[in-house]
C-alpha cells in the first residue's frame, strides 16, 4: 500500500450525505430538475466552499468549482461527472465522480499541492435521462452540441430551458456554457459491470464509450385461429422474431468473444394481438447494440440484415429493413492520457487493465472539445440503475488517487497546453 | 349435383339480415347481452314462428324453436349452434349453424317431411367470451354444468344473473334449462381453418372437438445493464422465453404431423422491464395447447416440463412450473353419428373427410348429455373472428342437406330412443 492522498472516510461521508437526499419512498432518487436534486445541489455547493473552491453555475446549469492555478492561461484539468440519479437508482453512479473531484481538491490543499493549470470540478447537469427525455444535458452544452429545440421539450408543465433556470443556468446565454479552455477532462465512474471485480482489479484505464446503435425491427406475420390453423400453415410473427432474438445473441455473443467491447440486448419486445388463442400477427423489437470499435458495429448490422432476409423467407413473414433509431459513434479516450492514467495507477499501487465503457458518459462530450478520458472502480457484482448498486469508498479512494497521480502529471508535462 | 333441399337464397338472406344487425362503427359485431343482440333475437324468433316453429326461451336464456314429431317420447333431434358474434368478428361463426337449423325446419315444411322425433332448432345464449369474461353460457346450462358462481359476475353493472334475465331467461329456475330428452344434437360450423378450402372438400366430419390446455410459463433471468454486462455473464429472460417459443413450435410441429390433430401457440408473451438499455429480467408466456387426443396432450406436457428444464440449466434462469391456467379434455364426436353423416354425406352428394375442430363449440356440452356431432363447412382463407370471415351460402345449403339427410335417417333408425 503507498500513501494515500485521498482518504476514504470523507468519500464515504459525502456518498452518505448525498445518499440521505432521496426520495423517501424510492431510495435512492434524485432526479435532474427536482426539489431534491437542489438539495443535492446546495450539499455540493457548500462542500466545493468547504474545499477552497470557487463555486459558480454555468449558463447551462453544471455546477463548477474552481482552484486557480499558478500560471494563467495554462488551460484546465477538469474533473466531473454527475449528481443526478435515475429513479430507484444508485448512491453511487455518477455521485462517485464528483466526490472524486471533491476530494481531490481536499487532499490537494491538505498537502499543499500547487499546479500551474487550473484545476476544477465539474458536477454535469442531468446526465441520466431526465424528466424531459433526454441525458447529458449539461456536457452537451459545454461541448456546444445542445441542441437548441431540446430547450422548449415539457415535462411537469416545465419547459427544459425552465428547468436549466430553475438550477440556476441561463438558457438565454447557454452557448456562453461552451468551454475551449479545458487542457484535459477526466472522469472516475464505478464501472456498472463485473469485469473488475471478476478479474480482482482495482481499476480499469477506459478506452473508449462504446458507441450505441438502437434497431428497431418489426415483424408482420399472420392472425390465425390458434385451434384451427395448422401448424404447417402458419406465419407466426412471434416464433419469427423469437428466431431474430437467438440469432441476434449469437451474433453478439461471437463478436464479443474478439478483443474489442460488443454487447447486443433485445430489451423491448412486444406482440400483437396477445390473445391467448390468436397465432401473433406481428412483433416489435428494439435491439440495443454497443461497440467499441464502428467496424464492429458496421459488421453486426450487416449481419442483421442478412438474418431478417432469410428469417423472413424462411417463416413467410414480412420483416422491413431494420430501422436506425439512433446510431452513436464510439468515442476513443485520449490515448496520451491512457498511457499517463496507466503510469499513475502503478505508481499509485493500482492494479489495472484496459476495458471499453459499454455505458455513455459525460466524458463523452467533453472528448469533442478536450483530451479526455475515464477511470473505472469496481462495484458489487457489477449491479447499477438499482438501490443494490455498491461501491467501497476505498475502491474510490484509489481511484481517486490514480486521479491525482494523472493530474500532477499533467500538470507537470510540457507539451500540455 | 343432386336435388337440394335446403334453398341457399334463403341461408344468404338470414345471414345478410343478421349481419345488418350490427354495431355499425365496427362490423360484425352483436355481442351477447347487448340491445344488438336482442336486435338479433327478435329476428330470430320471427324466423323460427316462420318456419312453423314453436318458439320459446328457456330459463338459461336459449332461445328454441321447436317442432313435434309424430311419436311422443322419442326424443328430440337438436340442430344449433349460436346468434352472438366476437368484437368485430364474422358473419358466419355461429350464424350459419343457427341458419341451417331454421333452412332444415323450412325445407321439412315445404316437402312434407314429417319426422317421428320432435325436431328443435338452438340458439345458445353467449356461445363467445362474453362480457361476463366466460364463454358457452347457455348450452353449459342445457348440459346442467353452468357453474352456479357464474352468476353473480358483473360487467356493465349487470350480473350474469341479470344478463340472462334480460335475454328472457329466469336464472332462479336455471336447473330448468338442463335437458334429458336429446336423441341426438348436430352443429354445422364454418371449419374456421383452411383445410377443406384447401382439399377442395364439401364438408368435414367432425369427429372431436380438441381439448384445450392454456399453460402459464414464467422465466425470471436478472436485470442487467445492457451496455456494460458481458454477453457471457448474462441471464437474459427474453432470450429464454425466446428458445421456448422455438421449441415449442418444434414440438407441436413434430406432434402435428400424425393423425391426430395437434396445435400449440405461444399467444401471450411479455417481458420485464421493456427498457431499451436493460436486459430483460423476466418473461410470461402463455401456451394454448389443442389435442385431439388426451394421449398427445400428455406428451405435449411432459416434453415441455423437460424442455424448460434443460433451457433453464442452459441459461442459468429460473422458470417455474408450468402452471396450468385451464385444462380441459377433448370431446368425441358420437361415433355411430359419425358413420352416419359420412353415408348422409354421400347420399347429398358432398365430398367429405374427417377431421377435428381445433376450436371450441355449443357441441362440447351437449354431446355431455346426448350423442352429438358437428360438421364443418369450409370458409375463405380459414378467416374468422375476422370482419373478412366468409363462407358461400351455397356451401351451407350443401352442408344443410348432409344435416336434413342425417336427420332423416336418425329419425328412420331403429336404435334412437
Amino acid at each position: 500500500m503507498t500513501n494515500r492522498l485521498a482518504r476514504a472516510d470523507r468519500i464515504a461521508a459525502d456518498i452518505d450525505a448525498l445518499a440521505a437526499l432521496t426520495d423517501p419512498d424510492r431510495p435512492w432518487t434524485r432526479r435532474a430538475f427536482t426539489p431534491r436534486f437542489l438539495d443535492g445541489r446546495a450539499y455540493m455547493a457548500k462542500a466545493m466552499a468547504d474545499a477552497g473552491l470557487d463555486v459558480r453555475i454555468d449558463t447551462a446549469g453544471n455546477m463548477i468549482g474552481r482552484r486557480p492555478g499558478r500560471v494563467p492561461g495554462k488551460g484546465v484539468l477538469a474533473v466531473g461527472s454527475h449528481s443526478d440519479t435515475v429513479p430507484d437508482g444508485g448512491r453511487f453512479d455518477g455521485i462517485a465522480g464528483v466526490v472524486a473531484g471533491l476530494e481531490i481538491a481536499r487532499a490537494l490543499r491538505e498537502r499543499g499541492i500547487e499546479l500551474d493549470h487550473d484545476f476544477e470540478v465539474v458536477d454535469c447537469l442531468a446526465e441520466e435521462v431526465s424528466i424531459f427525455g433526454v441525458s447529458c444535458v449539461g456536457s452537451r452544452a459545454i461541448a456546444g452540441v445542445l441542441p437548441e429545440d431540446w430547450l422548449v421539450r415539457t415535462a411537469d408543465s416545465l419547459t427544459l430551458a425552465e428547468g436549466i433556470r430553475g438550477v440556476g443556468g441561463d438558457p438565454a446565454r447557454l452557448a456562453e456554457a461552451k468551454r475551449s479552455d479545458i487542457a484535459a477532462f477526466l472522469e472516475l465512474h464505478i464501472e456498472q459491470g463485473p469485469v473488475l471485480e471478476a478479474g480482482r482489479l482495482d481499476v480499469g484505464i477506459v478506452t473508449a464509450i462504446a458507441g450505441i446503435t438502437r434497431v428497431e425491427i418489426a415483424v408482420a406475420g399472420r392472425a390465425d385461429h390458434a385451434g384451427t390453423t395448422p401448424m404447417t400453415t402458419r406465419a407466426d410473427a412471434l416464433v419469427a422474431a423469437a428466431e431474430l432474438v437467438i440469432a441476434i445473441e449469437r451474433l453478439a455473443l461471437e463478436r464479443s468473444l474478439g478483443e474489442a467491447h460488443f454487447a447486443a440486448t433485445v430489451g423491448e419486445f412486444s406482440i400483437l394481438p396477445g390473445a391467448a388463442n390468436v397465432v401473433p400477427s406481428s412483433a416489435r423489437l428494439l435491439i440495443d447494440a454497443r461497440a467499441e470499435r464502428r467496424a464492429d458495429m458496421e459488421a453486426f448490422l450487416a449481419d442483421l440484415a442478412g438474418l431478417v432476409a432469410d428469417i423472413a423467407g424462411r417463416r413467410g413473414v414480412a420483416i422491413a429493413e431494420p430501422r436506425r433509431v439512433s446510431d452513436n459513434w464510439p468515442t476513443p479516450s485520449d490515448a496520451g492520457l491512457l498511457s499517463l492514467m496507466e503510469t499513475a495507477a502503478d505508481t499509485a499501487g493500482a492494479t489495472h487493465r484496459r476495458m471499453a465503457s459499454g455505458a455513455g458518459h459525460d466524458m463523452a462530450f467533453f472528448a469533442r472539445i478536450a483530451p479526455a478520458a475515464m477511470l473505472f472502480v469496481p462495484c458489487r457484482d457489477g449491479r447499477s440503475h438499482s438501490p443494490d448498486e455498491w461501491a467501497e469508498a476505498e475502491a474510490i479512494a484509489l481511484g481517486t488517487d490514480v486521479l491525482i497521480e494523472t493530474i500532477r502529471r499533467l500538470d507537470a508535462r510540457q507539451d500540455t497546453e
